[in-house]
């Protein structure tokens, strides 16, 4: 039986043959990952995967590599090492002779024979797609997403299990810091952010899927606020987004996938005097979102999602503090395509996966956010979030 | 007075000026960081830094990020910000027509008006260079290493302050782990890999600068073994590489750089029977490493530096198991220029400073490395390291 990632490998190259590009060529980052299971971080070693419309892949890498190459559940997978005492282009040069059509042949190709089409991870670096060019002097480039980006938009279910799971992990961390209620009261901002990931470890997550946002008071009207020294006060609203990463169950290779929601609460049994207009944004920001969220079904496009919410939030007088994207895809990258943005026409699939993310934010008073992540279903939407979308905490939970 | 950032800008416009290219594009990454003191990690959304051979530099960036560019110590730098429904592509296309020479103009360049040549951050991603493709067809693309490597690579007083306290941070904890001796009988790599990232932190060190080696018995036969759960033994040769970052005194702005040091131990008074070995082939690295840092002063290659630890090793019968090269150069990257390498004929020159790490490694028995940071001098080296090398732990420490 081939293994997921032999299914990818082909599906790949399917794509190439559709492209009428002569081969893909990948780095350390979530396509390699994608493809082959294999997990690193760039470097400045090359390590390049040749995935050629039709043949074996190969992949070049420092020998330091070679065990963990070979263990990669990918039969025809040929690895080319080389040393530090090695010159990597003079392989990377080999590969690309063996792999690009020859000059005298290739018929099928309509691109012409002199000019092949190299398709380079989005991700790589100019540092190696220079050496490539340099390599391939009479080759077009350009970007891989040209043939991975569908795939890896369409989650299978391997991946949408890790979703989920990733999902319940977050609800129930985002549960319990809910129910704690006034006992916040004093504790800091990084404090809490603290506590949070240590929760996200207890219920089986891995590290944190990006930095954990406590925004408390006039901090959570900064979109990115990086969680701070402020102490958390009785009334006060709290921007809680948090997530962590767990690993999909794959029987060889690897792949990490993250949870990502967001709920704004408040401390106490209601919002102090300051902020007398909280009760109203955050009705106004849930109801964006859900207006959002019914709208995703295949055949809606991304824009229709953002402007969704955009029009609820609009109709209620706060566009303008509505700063940001409605929503981004998510899977091997934390930020991936499909981008829920007004002009994005895409439409989309089954198997999909993003955020739904509104939110207002009032300079000098508070912000509110709600965000859910959602996968497009045969019919309509489900949600990986369920954890409760009101402000109230302690024992006014709902 | 100007900021370091300001000066840096400006010796990069100089060197803009002397190879002729028409401006810099830099990247979320260490470039970015060297030139602007702004530090964030490489996203999908537009920002970019232009640095033009003459006049001010401009940043396009997410608006997200206004507070935080504005707040640079560049008084110069013009901020142009997008939004998420804008096209930033739009941005770039105007900024690009500001500040490349006019195709009726600019006849002190000796390109021709028609081919300007644009220096990419050699850590651009191609979705971006192909973005700048777009905008700029008719210019010629190269790699801002050309002007920036060079600079980067000689540490200003700044900056070897920094190394300096990493440097002094890791002895520190080399130091306690080893005196511990047998006490370490029992735990595990991955416990004692924490307990050395506790204990860099207690000592004043920012996030670990790499993962943290800890490889016992046989697992020091791969140079970069991740820690696991194998339980050291008395007798056990173990190699540990660690180091953390330490953030530069600067005024505005941040810069961080590493501690990377290797030391390879025994616990217990002496290693057990079958690491027979072990004590001829740790003398060996050891007397490798110290006559590679004596072949460093101005003017020696780097090359010869590589050649002088490889030929004890070789001279010993070791040669095929000294599997790496020398080191590498270590500042705001963790690796980069210089490589110290057989074949790199760059001449060394005051304030470069890189890693000595020769190593032996013996397939099913075990590992050796030494590795200390060195800083070329006006007549020589200065080890930033110089906690014990040798191999003698708890009260044999030497």
């Amino acid at each position: 039986m081939r293994s997921p990632f032999e299914r990818r490998l082909e599906a790949c190259q399917r794509r190439l043959e559709r492209t009428d590009a002569a081969l893909a060529v990948l780095v350390p980052g979530p396509n390699l990952t994608y493809l082959t299971g294999f997990e690193e971080s760039p470097s400045e070693r090359h390590l390049l995967l040749f995935v050629p419309r039709v043949g074996d892949p190969v992949v070049v890498a420092p020998t330091m590599y070679d065990a963990q190459l070979r263990t990669l559940p990918i039969e025809t997978l040929a690895v080319r090492l080389w040393d530090d005492d090695d010159d990597p282009l003079e392989e990377i040069e080999a590969v690309l002779a063996e792999l690009l059509p020859a000059g005298d042949g290739d018929p099928g190709s309509s691109q012409g024979d002199d000019a092949p089409t190299i398709l380079v991870d989005d991700r790589m670096w100019a540092t190696f797609t220079q050496d490539l060019r340099e390599c391939a002097p009479a080759a077009t480039f350009d970007l891989a997403s040209r043939v991975l980006e569908d795939l890896r938009l369409r989650k299978d279910d391997v991946e949408l299990e890790a979703l989920r799971r990733a999902g319940e992990i977050a609800d129930r961390v985002s549960l319990e810091i809910r129910s704690r209620g006034t006992d916040l009261v004093g504790r800091t901002e990084a404090a809490l952010a603290s506590e949070i990931e240590r929760l996200l470890a207890e219920y089986g997550g891995g590290d944190p899927a990006f930095e954990t946002i406590v925004a408390s008071g006039p901090n959570g009207a900064r979109p990115h606020h990086h969680s701070g020294d402020r102490e958390i006060e009785r009334g006060d609203p709290i921007v809680l987004d948090f997530g962590a990463f767990v690993d999909a169950d794959l029987e060889d290779g690897t792949g990490r996938y993250p949870g990502d929601q967001t709920r704004t609460i408040v401390v106490g049994d209601e919002p102090a005097d300051k902020y007398d207009r909280y009760e109203r944004v955050h009705e106004v920001v849930r109801e964006a979102q859900r207006a959002a969220v019914e709208v995703v079904e295949p055949g809606a496009t991304a824009g229709a999602v953002d402007r969704a919410a955009r029009s609820v939030i609009e109709d209620a007088g706060y566009g303008d503090e509505f700063v940001h994207r409605t929503g981004h895809g998510v899977g091997l990258e934390v930020h991936e395509p499909p981008y829920i943005v007004a002009d994005n026409d895409r439409e989309l699939e089954p198997g999909m996966v993003f955020s739904v993310e509104p939110g207002i934010y009032l300079e000098g008073e508070f912000g509110v956010r709600i965000e859910d992540l959602v996968v497009v279903t045969e019919d309509g939407a489900e949600r990986l979030n369920e954890s409760p979308r009101g402000w109230e905490t302690g024992d006014n939970v709902q």
